[in-house]
């Protein structure tokens, strides 16, 4: 990571630290529970992968206000010397339940709930929210790029156009969990030890005299490398990388050619059909440029000899959908169930379980319960943090998380993992004690 | 800021390490010239505003790599002890010239150039992209809002749905320098001494037994506060803020009413007509929810009683153009002009600058030139580094910034300042001795 933890205690809304001092002077202190969920999916979207809970649990570990942080509140003139003291003080101390990075989630299904004093539980929105939303937003996209590439190689190219360095970071290893095999990004390759992968760049052919030149040079450097081959003419560039394995011979290694502007189709069948007449079946074909996994898709639809993809930017914005409508809600204080009214903004009251049920390792639909009910299927919010200490569930190694998002997608109806809009959406209903509950607040609510 | 720019050495691709080692290698050092710029304008764009100049000079001035670094890298098995220890002493010692921090610039117009040995250059293409076209994109999306606001009060609320704590930073700080008034974020308002404004949430209103007590308590704490009304109904909601005026009489001190939910033109209209008739004309009406320049845009034109926008995963994100087509190419090495010829990313060679034509205080045309020619009109790109050491240029004051940002927006077409595409777009000329390099470089390249 770059950013300490400890350093994000103002990485908060204005609102949050208002509404804390107000609780601190009305001793609203008692214990409440926030919901993060996803209000609807986007019609993109046929479900999402959870993923971001790692940083979140990191961050309420470490979460506290430094000497810096309460001088400047203190420069705002809003809040009292009680209160920064209070503030001075302020740990989470609150559980959390959540569903296990890499689990696929619907509309309205909890991500995570927290369950803490009033003042914690709301203090953490803006961090939660930031970072559950950005990392379940991007392996959400990349699991469907990985799906369009049908076990074809995708390499993450994204950190140059991604929002920052948080998200490039992030982003890297969001891709992982959701079966990016590599990432061109070194410091995600360091922090998270994702495998990182990369060819050469267009400045590196055009710094030498010649395309051939640098062919010659880097291979000599780097023998079972990657040539990228369209700086001026792709076929040329290929008939070059040809001329380079004639002189070579023996010693000629290189893995790939790298195509990466143009009609990519086109390109690539034409490239394969010379690569094959000169006897080079074993070089093989990775393409690039604006891809994702509509264009990868067609591309593999149309027998497309290629044999892997860099994505880029498309992947690392998430391009199609840029936002999720991910929502943080109050839904218990001091024991009572709560909600709100908005128009279609409205909250599913009280603690929550989500069962996901299933048949012949098929999963068939899931359930939203009140938290103690006892359906049948497994129960996909786990507890993960205890009094702010992280519980077993809630540390697991990255590979885990990996391998465990592939065998919780694979179990999903093939038209759920399609690309495509999923008709019907995989169903998600509403337990009826949970439903029972939702109109008996609406009537205190509505009667008040 | 949250990361530190000593420790961003390594974000960088792989291939911009593997190239390294191979000028290394080839002993290709020589002066290098980079050009950052955007290949074209997405049609929801007629300019763009240049931001992102101070992150960079930053990073440029404290690059270098850590022990930790050099031991990951020796990690892969990817590179020589020699070069290592090269990099091990590895500083930006190179010159940057750029367009000013808030400038309006146009297609294939450089936002910087930078000139430094071949390495050098190379290395920091990821991080300058990434800060560049992160803090462009959403200083351009911001501006955009805040014309459509017609001078109301625009405020930034997208910390929790934009990509990252780095984007929600530095976003927050571009917001600033477009013209938003204030942000939520109060790291951004720490760190970058921005205002900070909030109101409060829905989940304060929940936590307290009924709405009007939440009113009461809030108003209390914070006299001159603004009141969310929308939790349950709005119109009844802002009965109860007429109700607790009357309560509180000449203490009643409450700003402004929030409306964060359902038909916003319609709620403010009839709020309006409620507080007027209640004889509470100072309070005024604050509005967000899913807001954008183009919802913004429609609500001003209809005369939306609306004094306020609080604006945020929509400018968060740059929601309608969410990447823009940026490229950070080499066009000059050793003293001869580069380019490539790939389809549709083609490069204007050699170093350049940009001539901005005014006529009565009105800009009427850019030209593209060689960086040694003489035209008539502003030259937009300055020094802002010599020698790895920052110039005065490239060190503003953000209040500067914003202010100068304002001043170059407005000598601009009113067609090309409207949200709608700009017919014709603003023109861009290329100089004939531009012109003219570019076909003798095209011909040089296609002899080879």
């Amino acid at each position: 990571m770059t950013e300490e933890p400890s350093k994000l205690a103002l990485f908060t809304d204005l609102y949050e630290l208002t509404m804390l001092q107000a609780y601190f002077e009305e001793e609203m202190t008692q214990e409440a529970v926030f919901s993060l969920f996803v209000r609807r999916l986007p019609p993109q979207r046929n479900f999402l992968l959870a993923c971001g809970l790692d940083t979140v649990l990191n961050y309420l570990e470490n979460l506290s206000f430094s000497d810096d942080d309460l001088a400047y509140l203190a420069s705002l003139g809003k809040f009292s010397k009680r209160f920064l003291n209070w503030l001075r003080d302020f740990r989470f101390t609150g559980d959390v339940y959540a569903v296990s990075e890499g689990t696929p989630i619907f509309t309205n299904e909890p991500l995570l709930e927290i369950v803490a004093p009033l003042p914690q539980a709301q203090l953490v929105e803006t961090y939660v929210m930031n970072q559950i939303h950005l990392q379940t937003l991007l392996a959400s996209k990349a699991q469907r790029v990985v799906t369009a590439a049908q076990g074809r190689l995708v390499v993450d190219f994204g950190a140059r156009r991604m929002h920052g360095i948080d998200a490039a970071l992030k982003g890297s290893r969001a891709f992982y969990i959701a079966g990016v095999k590599a990432t061109s990004n070194m410091l995600a390759g360091k922090n998270f030890g994702i495998p990182v992968m990369g060819t050469m760049a267009h400045s590196y052919i055009q710094a030498h005299a010649d395309e051939a030149a640098a062919f010659a040079a880097f291979t000599q450097l780097y023998p079972d490398t990657v040539l990228l081959v369209d700086t001026y003419d792709t076929l040329a560039g290929v008939r070059k990388v040809i001329a380079l394995a004639k002189t070579l011979g023996e010693d000629f290694q290189v893995k790939a050619v790298r195509l990466d502007s143009g009609d990519l189709l086109t390109l690539a069948r034409e490239s394969r059909q010379l690569l094959d007449e000169a006897g080079l079946e074993q070089v093989s074909i990775f393409a690039s440029g604006g891809l994702d996994e509509y264009t990868i898709a067609k591309l593999v639809s149309a027998n497309a000899p290629i044999n892997g993809f860099g994505v880029g930017t498309n992947m690392g914005v998430s391009n199609d959908v840029p936002a999720l409508d991910i929502a943080y809600k109050l839904c218990e204080y001091a024991g009572q169930a709560r909600l709100k009214l908005s128009p279609g903004k409205s909250i599913l009251p009280g603690r929550k379980q989500i069962f996901r049920l299933t048949e012949n390792n098929q999963a068939v639909k899931d359930i939203i319960a009140r938290f103690d009910e006892n359906l049948p299927g497994r129960p996909l919010l786990v507890p993960v943090m205890h009094r702010g200490k992280r519980l077993v569930a809630g540390r697991v190694e990255l590979e885990a998380i990996r391998e465990y998002a592939q065998q919780q997608i694979a179990p999903l109806p093939s038209h759920v993992r399609a690309i495509s809009q999923a008709s019907p959406p995989y169903p998600v209903q509403i337990s009826s004690e949970l439903s029972l509950l939702q109109k008996k607040i609406k009537e205190q609510v509505a009667i008040n």
